[in-house]
């Protein structure tokens, strides 16, 4: 997939400053040797996964081995695509260029890969646990802001339907997804009051659904929403805390059930808290009838997967450093990129 | 500790679009029906750890909550400090402002602290680990290159002393450490070439730290860049490929006794490559020689620690969602912030 | 301990149709070659626990070997006594009489003792989790109502300072324990209505405890109990299905926090639905408030303690099956039983 | 399968003494009110099972509902059969009646359930472990005699083909099954002296089986007994104590071989000790040559399945407790139960 | 397989000096009461392998068992054939001669079976998880070099195809299997210079496989070795101590391209250290191209498979001792063995 | 300890062909380079244990290092003591001599350290767990016979007060230790008879050690074999077969009782049969009254403890294969070894 607008290259990182300081000594030291060979740098995983963060990749990559640079030899990127998965070893991504164009922006284009590719390979375990129920990411609150829309992004490219935040959305071309905070409801002391609220001000277009653990027990709740909105819910979120146990798949049947005695059948019902791939199981495993889950911490706490870049050809010649195969790797899969952009 | 430059407020950040879009739709409806309460929220989180990004947080509260957007009644901010142990479901953060003021920054707080303190709490526990042996941050690799600089910041905070990228040891008030990359080393085709070039052209006050393990082998290498060098070189690093086995505490022991029988026993050796708290006890446990050890993913790879925020008391009174005690947490360790910074 | 009314011998035992038939055609084989030896009979467990159904034995030993019925020699029984501790192997009872006289009532004997310490080992191990939390029995529902009521009084012997049946309590000198059934809150359609109609119509010395997971949330529920009651409620019961997640600790501390916060410091919190020696542990570690515990199943459904019969001496000569030692165990601990009674 | 004879209902039960307190306490309390709505109480399991004790439930709700008592409306019972198969939380017995005619025979419903099923479901894994070769149910012992004859009866409803008690033999229309009591062979000194004095004064019809275990090697002792009542032996029991390392398959390959190779091939070998789901498995797969496997503990012992009743319809209208849908459950597989008996 | 040359017995086995005693004793006593029956004695093993040994064991027995002893009757030999597979239980050896001719050297018969059958089963599961690639025994260095020809042969049974010492080798009809000692290389101090001297002077039928860990990186080392010796090096061997972290699979993978690179594709590489199934299978999972494994303590340190001998027939009569059935095992795999040798 | 007589070096192993084939070909590489250096050769072990076997390669080194070789230098042994416990990698011998005179023993001197330490370490466990109870080994009929007596030594250096062989024994300084076998009871048809024999036909000076589980029951058996024999009997064997549940702690407990019920306090119980140091350790933990125990397996059957060779120095210069630290290790335990004998 393509975002939906292009990424903006960081101003830091392309000063370097976010750089492993070794490369910039690396570059000093090179140019006072007068030394600047074409080189091949092949960039690959230490895990199975779904790449994610090429694209952002190919944006600094555009911004420095682009055309208007005039660069001897013209510069070859070749590499896989956007939520392609790879497997353990692969190369994703091979730059053949005078090493001065490029050599500084190695950690950056490796921490991209990883962190990116570290989410969004969690979100399509958690997709694939939970299909065909869809999946919706909302794992901002657990990452630091800078990078929220990164993460959000990521779980689209991994297979959510959406995500929370209008930055995360928005790069991946969607609305953001939402309820109502908890707050909002603690203010208004009473969750019809606020869902009537929510109903009354918030554009018709964005769908009402309201979170019903604040005050009541769930089931009781649901009912009294679906009553004071009628047609205009559509639907509720299940959040209930740990304290109470957490929701549980005979909940969401029981509610199912309730607002079905209800005259309700079409208000859907959203899970969350705490939903990973064991628990979706669970909830899989019984039957239980959830319209989406919303998942947060099991696809932001997702570690990166690692990546490394070695260089594998200088000035023609094989190389490797000792314990790689010197010379480039048959990897068929690659694509070239325009970097034309 | 204290950064030693203020954090500067990221525009994305107080444009709200990296927030959940349910908080800026909360705040829509309240404006719509005049509501805007003084609210107490408490932070807190789910595990125990070292807290990191409340000074972050802070500088962005300082923005908001200043003095000179005279806010009535006068927010109150209380908070642990920077690099402070916490345990699960302490209170480290408790806002009093008119919600108006700061609901719709919860998301970047909440993430701030929850990655930042996440990688602190894993410094710290590589750091007491490798005690009294230091350890410095080589993660920049791993993570997005936005956050690369909180990343080494938060292992400065866990206790590293260095680390690798200029933005992050900065940000932690020091000089960013490093070695050499192996492109270097592969583009003179010779180690004890690459050293000498370094030698040459790096500032005299960067130690020279080599890596030794590109071409030859380590013990082998070791001994001809002690000769090259001679006083000047301040270390080795071993950082051998998991494909030759990783750096074994025998190594260590053998390098280090080849070194001094050579007549270098004040060559450091600095161990690094997969190296986490098993691997360092290992280490310890064998009595390996070791000067310092240089550890990335075991610290960005971390996940983020979640920390929740609650409401917990609207216009005096004390409220709660179901789950949570209403009312104020009792919190002795709680100090009151400067909010005119 | 001693129960506070003699056990009635039952008929049905006493003809020997519930014996192993093997001791019916053992007397009539015995008879036929007249042979009557006085035999020693020990009886011991097959692991540790609390001894509970002697009184009950010994019930029946008077019946059948008590002075009027001319035995000659006179029968001798010694046994350990109610409640007391046991460790495998133990002898717990030793009988010397004629074959003749008791041999049929072996399998009643041993099955007593079995399923009578086994639920009373249960209990003991319940309590001793809770102490100092009082234990209260509920577990009639999971066993035969013929031995209701010695499962109800083996878990008094076990430490329980209640149980749910007249007949289990009375047999162990209590008034029985008890809140209300689930079926007649629904049947009232509200818990405030059904406690109402109980403080109503039912004796002022019984405490008035109220179910509050029927309809609503437990913690609202409690309070409009509380509410309505005033000083005559002696506490709730939380009792929180599986379906809605059971019981947690901070739901006992949150029901507390509100209860003491509206004014009801004095109402107390019984805490049931699958409490087993684990669970308990867990309250008691995370300091729930609990005041006390309602167990069933952790002991109605305990398994019973082997217990074995083993002829050792034969008209005064040491004897055994292989397997054993032959002749009297030495076992200071055991005391003579009156049978005179 | 049905019982040989009616239930006899008991004069304790009828009482509701062995009832949990607030049942009684319930119906006081509606009747005061003058509340006695028709209800639907649906039963069901928590766990997959063998139903057994409903021949004796109905028993008693013929003699509580039964047409003699002209109830307004008609009750209705609808059960599933003695030995079927259940699953977890499917309905077993489904009662709509005027509450006040049944409410208080909640506990004895349930726990002669739960009991009764626990035994036939352990009996049944027993059975279906070793299949082809019979089982004799032993675990009188285990129990307390007022309800030896129900788990008798119970192991008979799981599949045993035999019973050691008359009264749980009989309550199978079976008669009981046993071999002789290690005492008689301590009484007489001599295995085969005892063997031969049960062959003369026990009923030819009752088949001659004799422990062997007693005095000597069982392989030496069996042959002794065999040769000693020749074609009136059916067969020997292998009794072998822990002690002495229990039997083995390797000890009924040698007896079977040995009796097989003095000329007794029509021998029989019954196994027991200590006999469970995991040991048959062993001796099955050991291809042992068992002509049956009598088992006590594992059938007695078996904790009870626990069973709840939940009303689910008042005077018409679907209801339920929070965590249970409210209404009728959908239960093909019940049938109407004829209350006129 | 039959081993190249008879097997010599050994007189100090012949004189019963490593027997156990009591055979002896056994022996003086039977003597002294006139007793010596025609016996006959099954042996079997414990567990599942491959018979080794055997063929030892019938050079004995033709030694003291042969024609020219004039035995009366004839002795009956049947066994099964070196390096057949056999299973736990089944006769592997049958024996029916007079006991004073052969019961003194159960103790011989059983060690020899049981020890040598312990390597071949070790070595064949180790050529079996290595098929295709062929594996060589290099175990001596472990075992007593009284049995290291035995411990060698035995790796041939099972499946090696080559040997390391030259009794063992010869003993199964090879020529024995080596590279060079490191010693020889600490000597020369040089690798290059050491296989040139072994070039140099060794039979040029004997494959010139060098050992190239002892001063420098294997992949280093391993081309200038080649570079040395041309089309006449027959391959390498990879032995990387535990000290630089064993040989690993993609080491094996790094010299071969390397080799292939240098115009080196006929140098074979020989891997070892350490190697036992579980390691081979991480190397043939990898797909790592090794060309042969040298294994020592996988086979070298295999515990014997216990044998044990039982006299099954007395002068025609079955018998066995208890736990055993008396007479003759079926065991039609057994064949006679031609005593005249 | 010492053995009590002089280890004669065999011819086979002095002729090098059990040892690996490349020692040989190093000595012609080296002869026709007229290379021959000093060398010092340090061996240690991969794990913790109890050295044996020094003694026998002390008696080798003797042979070739010997005075009347006129060595020039004088060659220098250096050594730990037989039954001496070493840790893993500790030096426990060290040879500095001309490389041509001992180069090609470097496998037999490994090898019988290998496996001789690997017997006397699991000998010295047993004795370990064992402990005061005595232990005797039984081991012989596992190993090939070649090495039965080493085996038998080896187990009396770790600890064991007697062995079966009377070449073990005898290497030990002491007489062989032995029962009955098996085959000398089924020959009499019955232990009595067996036992009535041995005691009439054995040198008064063997304790007589009756077998009593071949025929009868442990427990019979023992009680006539004491009536028979009476003061003359020493004790009994229990080796009760795996077929029969092998023997248990309560078997012993009652052997015991019915030994001393009888009047035979005097008669010791040995126990026998797949003893290892778990079981070992469940008699001990029972209070079993055992007076020995006999060991076979769980010491004839422990793995080797590899040990390696290293040249540390040549011609007086520290040197190393990769991997070990150059030069010869601090070893202060230990001893010159006088070569002269």
């Amino acid at each position: 997939m393509s975002p939906s607008r292009p990424f903006e290259p960081d101003a830091g990182v392309l000063s370097g400053a976010t750089a492993d300081v070794y490369f910039d000594r690396a570059q000093t030291i090179l140019q006072a040797e007068q030394l600047d060979p074409v080189v091949t740098m092949e960039v690959f995983p230490r895990g199975d996964g779904i790449l994610c963060g090429i694209q952002e990749v190919v944006a600094y990559l555009r911004r420095i081995l682009g055309p208007e640079h005039h660069h001897d030899p013209n510069p070859l990127v070749e590499a896989l695509g956007e939520g392609e998965a790879f497997a353990a070893k692969e190369i994703v991504l091979r730059i053949t260029a005078r090493y001065s164009a490029f050599g500084l922006y190695e950690t950056a284009i490796l921490g991209t890969l990883s962190q990116c590719s570290g989410w969004a390979t969690a979100a399509r375990r958690i997709v694939e646990a939970a299909a065909p129920i869809p999946v919706i990411g909302f794992g901002a609150r657990h990452v630091h802001p800078k990078v929220a829309d990164q993460m959000d992004y990521a779980s689209v490219v991994g297979g959510c339907i959406g995500a929370s935040t209008p930055a995360g959305a928005g790069m991946a071309g969607l609305s953001p997804t939402g309820t109502m905070p908890h707050a909002l409801v603690l203010i208004f002391g009473d969750t019809v009051r606020a869902a009537e609220a929510f109903d009354r001000h918030i554009d018709p277009d964005v769908p009402r659904i309201v979170l019903v653990d604040t005050f009541k027990d769930e089931a009781e709740e649901s009912l009294r929403v679906a009553e004071a909105l009628g047609d205009r819910l559509w639907g509720v979120r299940l959040d209930t805390p740990s304290e109470r146990g957490r929701v549980t798949p005979e909940l969401v049947k029981e509610v199912r059930a309730r607002l079905d005695q209800a005259g309700h059948p079409k208000v859907r019902i959203v899970v969350s808290g705490g939903m990973d791939v064991e628990r979706i199981t669970v909830f899989k495993d019984a039957g239980a009838p959830v319209d989406s889950f919303a998942v947060g911490s099991a696809i932001s706490d997702a570690g990166p997967i690692d990546f490394t870049g070695d260089l594998k050809e200088i000035d023609g010649h094989p190389v490797a450093k000792r314990g790689r195969i010197p010379g480039r790797t048959d990897s068929p899969r690659l694509r070239p990129v325009d970097l034309a952009g």
